[in-house]
């Protein structure tokens, strides 16, 4: 599939399997028409490069890191950025975000940044969810149990962390 | 939970969220009790890193990337490593390994690498099934569709692979 003009970071099947979503250096995300191959819409997030794409359980939303170091969620079935009226009362990420996981029922996704904290969003009101969970070191991965009431969470420093959400 | 003596590279919870597996820089896997944040046993890789770790959808087997290019089959429930009788017929990676997916059904994985190629495995045989899929540059991030009938991947080129399987 041609369409990106650099590294093509991420890539990820919608949950009915009809579209593969794309992320790439170049600044957008491509979703393409899985049967056919053909390109259905590409996201203009410039000038940020895009990291990882997830979509929502219900394909709806898709959600991406970026290279300015927030989420972003658009909207899954035309590529609309989803704006949000307010700022949120938190900073958000102050590092690059190294890895991105959404719970099972879709409501919240959490990441997890170089800034040495894991933070939790909400794909309702796409805000940060209450405070950032604190690591002593950079926090390179995350995982949602699978009924989502835990985080687990690790990195540079030899410490796990287990959170109740 | 301690217990690592190095960085921390990634953390899966089992599929019925009772276990928690964590791959370390330090060579080793441990696998916690969730619901007392114990340590059930250790598994080690020595003496090579361990990258990424994912469950079988049964819970049985968890599959890890390895610092020697390879990737390791391990029993779920203690921790020891599937041993495979036969050397396989084609040689394996040659680069290190970028990402790894498991198929729904569990029956598959698929390893993207830096050797510009996508490998698939069998969680049966523990064998590379049948040929690698050759890209052009290196390979970041590889995807399985749900129905597990088709495989996306993308790399260093910009271009993006869909594979029927």
């Amino acid at each position: 599939l041609l369409g990106h003009r650099d590294r093509v970071l991420s890539v990820a099947f919608s949950p009915d399997g009809l579209k593969l979503a794309t992320g790439s250096s170049d600044t957008t995300i491509i979703v393409w028409q899985v049967d056919n191959a053909k390109r259905l819409f590409q996201i203009n997030a410039r000038p940020y490069s895009v990291g990882s794409v997830v979509w929502s359980p219900d394909g709806q939303q898709l959600v991406s890191t970026s290279g300015d170091k927030t989420i972003k969620f658009w909207d899954g079935s035309n590529g609309n950025q989803i704006q949000t009226d307010s700022k949120p009362c938190t900073d958000g990420h102050t590092g690059w975000i190294d890895s991105l996981a959404i719970s099972s029922d879709g409501t919240f996704i959490a990441t997890a940044s170089e800034d040495k904290t894991v933070r939790l969003w909400s794909t309702e009101t796409h805000q940060q969810i209450e405070h950032a969970l604190k690591h002593t070191d950079e926090v390179y991965c995350v995982a949602i149990s699978p009924n989502g009431t835990l985080l687990a969470s690790g990195g540079r420093h030899r410490e796990v962390y287990l959170w109740s959400i």
